[in-house]
């Protein structure tokens, strides 16, 4: 058990936004809300999971739709405690903590505003290790447990329950609401048992995300590398170094996806990069050759200072590296690979490890 | 109070598609799921609203869709008591009556499917006196009466609660859904006390319907004319007799608007009458001059046997008559006519009564 104060979260912030590949909403924003909820209600206190009841009440809370919408369309703050409370309401009972569903700007900090208004404790843990384009696409789903009920809320004052056959379905929902919303809503997803968070969590993702947030301002405020701080601390491998040449993106849905291409530069030179996204980067090519792909994370980030680039903000021109980071060791089983590898996302490759594309 | 049994069933569904106007769903499986439910279960006792407790807590219940699609994607039959239970369980407590949200072969008959299993009465009334295309487009809404919560279930098991803040927003997320959910599902929408059903419903519909069926149905038996029959049990005006000579259809979202052309005969010989729809009948002109429009009635009949048609079943070259009904005087006030009038459906022309246009 820990104290988070406004502080932390820059690092926490800083560190999911590279958990978040791309993807799990606008770092900015999430920023924003958690320091402003910490500031008005207190620090938030962040408990590992095996400080949990077994039989306390767990929820994940997250934003849910595009966040290139997200980008533009602000959140007003309060959908987040009304889909908190539409769930306590719903199941008729009080939560007891809250955890984030991913890891990413906005995702892996949000659940702090709510934990410090609600006086409850924050899990140090997510149902991805990262962030991935669909609700079903957790460790949660791996481990068989259902999303549903489901409580989802906009800005406007709709709040709905969802109780899907599935979790494929429940992505299916929500996916079609959130666009009649305007593109972005608040959910609640996977109510859970202590016993079930620690059985089907990815552990500690909030302390890894504030050490990999720290890698990179900790190096910088001491003139050290940043780059290499963050590739020494996530146990990364550098995969490109380039310039961003041209971005092409195609909305299908509450989904950017599209292709950013990257002209290699320095050591790089003369070689070519594509990046394919789908919110979250998914395949990454060098002159051909994969050398990272899903569910590996794929991590785009600014060469000056080492900052991730979420796919919605990413700028042509912009001087980038580009670094893979191996996945949970429940991704890359034959389940999890199944669920969030390569071939779910329409490519006809087989996933490779990350550690074996770069010998 | 009175009982229902199978044969009424066959009177009050071919009345309810006679005031379906062309939408409301399809008569056959209408018909089919209420006789079963009734031979199962037994007859059903229908109660007029005043017999009402004012406490009461009744539940209008609707299939909801394309109602295209509905023809060729079956309702299982238990998508109906399931977001009944559903209404039943998030209300914590159980429905005294249930009764038609609108007028319809499959939805002025599908609520004594329910009634019949659940053994609770149903109110002889609904929300339109006739269908209409959207959730929101009801008398329950010009008495001021939210939709919400409405429930939602599939055939596949999803069953979802929706909050919406008006119930604009009802038809639009229910509208998202729906289409993934394959273009059919059950809703109760509406639910109400007793005192709310009196004051805001279109009383008497079920029996209204009864009697035009009836009109229909035992003139053919008694060798008279079953066109004549209807027209003066309706105290409806015939506005035109031919045969179809075009149909164009377009699917947006769940509704399939289009036109159909029909050119005259007999006394309508060398005219031509225009029909657009919106799953129903809104807008009627005959040589480019307006004969009816919605919130009034406009029925398509078999010219040979008087049965009203749907917009999904018309086929070309079929004999047809077409007849207009005044609306419920709730539709004729201004907000009735802002509700569900000819500029709700884009049309410019203000609202005229069918007794005025065909004097």
């Amino acid at each position: 058990m820990r104290k988070i104060g406004i502080k932390d979260i820059d690092y926490i912030s800083m560190g999911s936004t590279v958990l978040g590949t791309g993807g799990g909403g606008d770092p900015y924003v999430g920023k924003l809300l958690a320091k402003q909820a910490i500031k008005e209600h207190g620090e938030v206190t962040m408990i590992s999971a095996d400080e949990l009841d077994d039989n306390a009440f767990v929820q994940p809370i997250a934003a849910f739709g595009s966040p290139m919408i997200m980008v533009e369309k602000l959140f007003a703050g309060d959908e987040f405690i009304k889909a908190f409370e539409m769930m306590e309401s719903y199941q008729g009972k009080k939560i007891d903590a809250v955890m984030p569903a991913e890891a990413g700007g906005l995702n892996g900090v949000i659940p702090f505003a709510i934990a410090a208004e609600k006086k409850i404790p924050l899990v140090d843990a997510d149902g991805m290790g990262r962030a991935f384009p669909r609700l079903e696409m957790g460790t949660f789903t791996l481990h068989g447990i259902g999303a549903s009920p489901i409580t989802q809320a906009d800005e406007k004052g709709n709040r709905n329950v969802y109780h899907t056959i599935d979790n494929v379905w429940g992505e299916t929902l929500l996916g079609a609401t959130v666009i009649q919303m305007g593109g972005n809503c608040a959910i609640a997803p996977f109510p859970m048992t202590g016993a079930q968070v620690k059985k089907a969590s990815v552990l500690g993702t909030v302390t890894y995300a504030q050490q990999l947030g720290s890698a990179i301002l900790d190096a910088k405020k001491e003139k050290r590398n940043p780059l290499s701080s963050l590739i020494q601390a996530a146990k990364a491998i550098e995969l490109f170094s380039g310039k961003i040449s041209n971005i092409s993106i195609n909305t299908e849905g509450r989904w950017s996806k599209g292709v950013c291409e990257i002209v290699g530069l320095d050591a790089y030179k003369g070689s070519n990069m594509i990046l394919d996204f789908q919110n979250e980067f998914l395949m990454a090519k060098v002159d051909g050759l994969t050398v990272a792909m899903t569910p590996d994370l794929i991590v785009l980030l600014d060469a000056e200072n080492a900052e991730p680039i979420t796919a919605e903000t990413m700028q042509y021109g912009t001087r980038v590296a580009v670094i893979g980071m191996q996945a949970d060791p429940q991704w890359r089983t034959p389940a999890g690979i199944e669920l969030a590898g390569p071939k779910k996302f329409g490519y006809e490759e087989d996933f490779s490890r990350i550690e074996d594309l770069n010998k």
